[in-house]
């Protein structure tokens, strides 16, 4: 049983990471050291590259493999769902309680396992495209009303029927960590003036969002059917789909969000993979009208992940939680974003970064932006801790969290973390 | 004097490769080889990893680079303009008339150069990120009266005061050459009808745009002068931003273009360089409103490109032509539009590829895409060796070319072509 498994790697109770989880990320060993591919467990990282010289990988799909010797996992990630299982079956044998191979080899052990706080998280793949989708309802209602004034016309007529996405800005995608610097931009013209004006963002904000990284993907022309769709999802991030809402007011019509949005976009370093969460598999919302038939999925499923959304202002001692959310609540799946995104005929590649859109649910503290929270500038957003805001000032960092309760353990996504820094003259 | 420059290498008059143009490009010798940066003369391929294995590169910034021994040119467009200058002048004095080193050298001058016809072209960088700009008045004003249904509310209020561009799909950008499957998708209802359809696109359409790839580019949060861009800019490409109007039309509310284009975007294979260029340096249109600070440019300048596309049915013995115009319309330059896209702080790097969008012209002969020859479907175009188009059949072959007229020589771009494939089932 999943939730008896144990480790002989120290693993507190309540740990994001235990063996039940394993996500993959790469990092350094040391400030000087190549990236090379891990995994977390408890509170050390698992380096991938050293059982990988040690030949400890021996099943058919990955003995000769040479993807952990990568500085990134794409070269994982192409390989697909056998070699991620039969991965995943290896790592946590290796790290079993009763497996004595790694545990009572003390010079192997201490090479491959170190402590996590020493370890330099990088960017976990090359990602060659990102893309954005839009796919919860409540977002959509939400925002579609501040723009538009009414609810009957908040949603656009194409909602129901197309997971709407667009192609985001994938070399400004950063790491959970990396300060945002404060874009400066073009807004709206002031009452009564007829140009715009340019000046740092006055409207900055955070979307609370998810991404998937693609695996094997497909060759342009061809499609990807929503039901093999989840065998090309290698795994789950959060992400922190940072927008100067007063530059993309003013910009996103008639080809939509450009600069309000480039200016950077945060991902959390490990990559929580679909065996991980399997035990949080639930129901995806019911879909009404029904989704046409390419988008109609034979078992319709998404997964239970709370979401919190912390924000600490500068000097402050505590982060106070400004959004609890769920993954769940998301209206379009992700295999149906990626059937979708490939009914074209358009490729998909390894390291590809499908995003879910914010992620909003039914109450008013599940709103996953401050536009939303703040009704578009008209409202404090009170801070448990003191203060306010509308929306964000610098200094302020945001702390985004992900853990899926189990039956006797976690399984966690670690933190996507950003701080403001003001803009530069 | 530039036209009075002769290379030994036959160069036919009015050859599109003399040796004032030198674009570069990445090909294969031979089917099994791999590829390798190279340049155009006359009806031949120059091997540039051959002269670097030569030592022939003896230029402070190039004699200890490997950038000519790469599969792709983007190490080469990380160097910068001293280093492109240093190349330039190295190859036109190597391919010079009167210089021995190569012209008498069998051996090497055999392995050196190859006939273009045995060459197979290849991409010639890797795109991280693909940005399409919408930088024609004459475009922006003739597609939005067929969408807003008047010129004078045509244009988008921002259109006059914003560069505007979005994020196109870097993945699916492809060589002149490859084949291209129309796309199936949702489109809008049909009349009496609540839902969408999903079918073949009807409505396939091309857009001549030409694109830049870019050089060093810069870092997160820092951004690039619009009097420093040009510095950024290593050459020009033809492109046809193939586009699936009536998914286009459906899906584009509110977030901008996706799957209506990201089925395929084709690129000419050489590029032209800026130095190959400067001779055809003229006025951009002067701005009304004048640009903000950040867009003005101490000199502003672009350059007189003609620009011509060619319809070729299946079957057909001659291509039609069907648009005559000139990158010189274009009221956005790409010093401009490079400018804009860092002035939030957002990241450019080396191959990235920034689209001009579609290029129409003042008179009817000019319009860039067949939604706007055909008033959006309402009108016939005309092919001059017979039949007529509103929009693309399958087995259509379009063929897009650009040859600047100079003084006694041409500096060509070669041609773009692709030809629709029928949907797969």
């Amino acid at each position: 049983m999943a939730s008896m498994m144990k480790s002989f790697v120290d693993v507190t109770p309540g740990s994001q990471f235990p063996i039940q989880n394993l996500p993959y990320g790469v990092f350094r060993p040391s400030a000087g050291a190549s990236p090379r591919p891990g995994v977390a467990i408890g509170e050390s990282v698992l380096d991938l590259s050293v059982l990988a010289d040690a030949g400890l990988f021996k099943g058919p799909l990955l003995a000769k493999s040479n993807c952990f010797s990568q500085t990134s996992l794409n070269a994982f990630m192409a390989l697909g769902r056998p070699a991620w299982k039969e991965a995943r079956t290896t790592l946590q044998k290796l790290l079993s309680a009763d497996e004595p191979t790694l545990r009572d080899n003390d010079t192997l052990r201490s090479k491959a396992i170190i402590p996590m706080s020493q370890a330099k998280m990088e960017m976990p793949a090359v990602i060659g495209d990102y893309t954005d989708f839009f796919s919860s309802k409540e977002h959509a209602v939400n925002t579609g009303t501040l723009f538009r004034g009414s609810r009957e016309l908040a949603l656009p007529p194409n909602w129901v029927h197309v997971p709407i996405g667009y192609h985001g800005r994938a070399s400004s995608v950063v790491l959970s960590g990396t300060d945002i610097t404060r874009p400066r931009g073009q807004t709206s013209p002031p009452e009564g003036q007829n140009g715009p004006e340019f000046k740092p963002s006055a409207l900055l904000d955070f979307e609370l969002e998810m991404a998937v990284f693609v695996g094997p993907g497909n060759q342009l022309g061809t499609t990807v059917s929503v039901d093999d769709a989840a065998q090309h999802i290698f795994g789950f991030v959060i992400m922190n789909d940072w927008s100067a809402r007063d530059i993309q007011k003013w910009e996103y019509i008639p080809l939509g969000p450009f600069l309000g949005k480039s200016f950077g976009t945060t991902i959390s370093p490990w990559i929580v993979t679909m065996e991980a969460l399997e035990p949080f598999i639930c129901d995806a919302p019911e879909q009404d009208p029904p989704a046409l038939p390419y988008l109609t999925e034979k078992k319709r499923f998404t997964y239970d992940i709370p979401l919190q959304v912390a924000l600490k202002p500068e000097g402050a001692s505590k982060a106070s939680v400004i959004c609890n959310s769920n993954f769940k609540y998301l209206y379009w799946t992700v295999c149906q974003q990626l059937a979708h995104h490939t009914v074209n005929g358009c490729n998909l590649n390894p390291g590809d970064l499908l995003a879910s859109g914010t992620i909003s649910g039914p109450d008013d503290g599940s709103m996953g932006s401050m536009l939303e929270q703040s009704m578009g500038g008209r409202k404090d957003i009170m801070l448990e801790h003191g203060g306010s805001r509308k929306f964000l000032k610098d200094g302020d960092e945001v702390v985004m969290t992900a853990v899926c309760q189990g039956n006797g353990f976690n399984v966690g996504f670690g933190a996507c973390t950003g701080k403001i820094l003001p803009v530069k003259m």
